[in-house]
């Protein structure tokens, strides 16, 4: 686990959560080593511990994928500037931050590739070419893959210019159908963002202004951080007919005619990590829900040295071993002081220590990350003990968030009050709204706040928009965001 | 499953194996739905049927991966030419190969990327930053990732530009044990060549003409197709410091010196995909091994429309979905013959038929792949009778290939008994050879076979070198590749 480094008060090295936010972020995941920057500028290297949290979020969504009749394909990482641009908005939305390949085998290619930001145009190209009629739909097909964005800020996780994603792209015989898939995988997002990374989502409709380029719709699950800013953590789209169209992907419909499909495109990508450490980690570091955890119980040898110690403890661990990703740390240049620390700071949710006196009294002493209780159990319901306690934890870990949340969501009836509002409390604010661009410009403007979206869940506060005072009829959540 | 074709016939599409192997193996890829081509030249989309073969392989060796204390990363795609020059003799293999980034975010770059190749470099780099202590080691990482080399000559899975693969790349104490963990790799590739995919392999350490760019020793696992011609299937390579040290890949040893860290690398592709069709299809189409088939099992009901077919069908379904990979077709628009021949086509290993009699009679008829053998099953025994059918299709599939490896490898003690021998039966020709480049050079200007490895398993045919009859101690196979 990295560096030998003996000093057990390491856990002072990371900023405090308070005083620093985005250093304190830095720090866990170098610290904890999640990732590390590499000489690609504005590229990470995941490193084991935090990739392995990317394979526990994959498989995961990947079963709920296939239950619902996604296909997993894989295409090609190249896309040529002609097919890139043939969707309008599209190509304006992603130009500037495109990766363009225009040397390759030695030689100036004629047309230039760019590496993909993302696949509409890729994947509206094949569909064009396969489908043929109403009997082929629905064609439910699925990326896990990277891509590329020239961002010009970066942030390990959550805006690096390389991230993994999967990347769903449907097409459909008719446009109700790309709508409830389009919420179908949204609804997919928010349940593996509540219950497996223990985050509660608000769920809505993005506006005009924050949707996706090319879209007609877009839909997502934004996540409040520790700080009271918000993360944008999962997206679904409804395209329409806007792809299909330019790229010709047209079928004979049930009456024999020719129809362009409907389709529709969701993404994840591995930003969810970022989410998992800013809406749960402390002053002790990461804090990682049970569920997602790579490890889930460390056992930690008191007295390594004394008769039977190690003994018991591969015997724990052995047993442990068969309901839990469990890990023993039997390092002996490392005192167990240091250790409590690291593996606290690296976020395991349970320790489990056992000295000699346990072994006597046949007990084993155990403590949990989220807060800090220990209690001491009978080592024949040690396993029984911890299924509960890892539940309990993933609960009170959601609840926190839910609390966090809760108390920074405000009302507002102002641009005024929105400002004053995030200034105080960051968070959420809600308002109504006229869905006039122009007074979601001047929240931007004056706030520095971007809407998140119109929740699908609407309360009616008045009938005035906060901004411009017009008649509004929908209740819109603002917020800043990472 | 793609285009509405009711032709029955369709099979005949097929080019005959025997008549042109590479445009059947092509038409397979395509009418299997397998991958299809696209407009980035060069580059496959892998469609879900063969990417759910892939996924099959893919979880299969990770487990075995993880078995031996392998942890997973993901590294950035791009690298910088400063880093891919650092080891000469690898820059001078890849060079030629290498798509380069040039303009990125709208601007020129001051340093181009290119997209790795494979990681090597990008992994030395990074050891090189967390490499300390002896007590770091080893660091064993794998990735599981895209490469592109920009070949002249493409074909799908066996030569893309893009592919995909895993690779490990690992760092040890000593030379020993960064000697023992190439092996050890070697022998994963080759159990799950063996016991998944149902092709035998050649093991053995490549030529220093063959060996990769920049290895000390490349260790291979060789497969031999329908044709006779060779796949080099999978590699390992054992680099010991050749990349340690332009890299600064170094530690304090436990005698409290510097020293450089001794590496491995070691990777299978997408092309295995490739070797499961040459190496076991035939005239009907596609012949999947059962362990690795996406459907293991297809369900036809015959005379669907009859009252009870249906339904029973779908019990068959059910109970067979518990213990095996199953599709149902009841698809009302195909005709029972078009159905047997798509699914044969398909490569699908057990049919099972279920008619108006058989539901009578409270049996089933079930149809093997690999050998056309029809049997009738009572109902009740299905599940149990499909498990053995499969174990005896595997063995059945591993024993044709054998079989026609054997039959095609033959000994020559002469140039020209090489050239007869690979005209005659393709295949390998083992010969014992002197080590030198030049008699290496002659047989591939001669013969066009290149040498595929230095087995494991040594033969001692004589003492001379069938090329220049001068002293020779080694056994060498040759054989013309894919």
């Amino acid at each position: 686990m990295g560096k030998n480094n003996n000093d057990n008060n390491f856990v002072k090295e990371i900023t405090n959560i308070e005083d620093d936010f985005a250093k304190w972020y830095t720090d866990i995941v170098l610290k904890a080593e999640l990732a590390d920057y590499t000489d690609t500028k504005g590229c990470i290297a995941i490193k084991p511990y935090g990739y392995s949290i990317w394979e526990n979020i994959q498989k995961y969504m990947d079963e709920r994928f296939k239950q619902t009749g996604v296909e997993n394909v894989y295409f090609p990482v190249l896309i040529s500037e002609n097919l890139l641009k043939k969707e309008e908005d599209h190509i304006e939305g992603f130009a500037p931050e495109v990766a363009w390949v225009t040397n390759a085998g030695g030689e100036d290619l004629d047309e230039k590739y760019c590496i993909r930001p993302t696949s509409e145009t890729m994947f509206s190209t094949l569909y064009s070419k396969w489908l043929n009629s109403w009997r082929d739909l629905p064609m439910v097909y699925n990326q896990w893959c990277n891509v590329l964005r020239w961002e010009k800020e970066t942030r390990p996780f959550l805006r690096s210019r390389e991230f993994l994603w999967q990347e769903g792209h449907t097409i459909h015989e008719t446009a109700e159908e790309a709508k409830a898939r389009t919420i179908q995988m949204l609804e997919i997002y928010a349940e593996t963002i509540e219950n497996l990374l223990a985050i509660p989502v608000l769920k809505g409709i993005k506006t005009e202004k924050e949707k996706f380029a090319g879209a007609e719709e877009t839909y997502t699950v934004e996540c409040l951080m520790h700080d009271g800013r918000a993360l944008q953590s999962a997206t679904s789209h409804y395209f329409g007919q806007n792809f299909t169209k330019p790229f010709n992907v047209k079928f004979q419909n049930r009456e024999g005619k020719e129809e362009y499909a409907y389709q529709t495109s969701w993404g994840a990508t591995t930003r969810l990590i970022g989410a998992i450490i800013m809406a749960h980690g402390d002053n002790r570091g990461l804090k990682l829900p049970p569920k997602v955890a790579p490890i889930q119980v460390v056992i930690i040898p008191i007295a390594g040295h004394k008769e039977g110690v190690l003994e018991k403890s591969n015997e724990l661990f052995e047993s442990l071993k068969k309901d839990f990703r469990v890990k023993l740390d039997d390092r002996d240049n490392y005192s167990t002081g240091f250790k409590f620390n690291d593996w606290e700071m690296r976020g395991v949710p349970i320790r489990v220590e056992i000295g000699p006196r346990d072994i006597e009294n046949g007990v084993a002493v155990v403590v949990r990350r989220d807060n800090g209780e220990k209690e001491t159990v009978e080592i024949s319901k040690l396993n029984d003990r911890i299924k509960e306690l890892l539940e309990e934890i993933h609960n009170n870990m959601f609840n926190e968030c839910l609390k966090n949340r809760e108390v920074r969501t405000t009302v507002a009836y102002s641009l005024d009050e929105i400002l004053k509002n995030l200034n105080t409390n960051q968070g959420y604010v809600k308002t109504m709204w006229c869905e006039s661009l122009e007074c979601e410009n001047k929240v931007k403007e004056i706030t520095g706040a971007h809407s998140r979206c119109i929740p699908f869940e609407q309360e009616n506060l008045d009938n005035k928009c906060a901004i411009c005072g017009k008649t509004a009829k929908k209740m819109i959540v603002w917020g800043r965001q990472y």
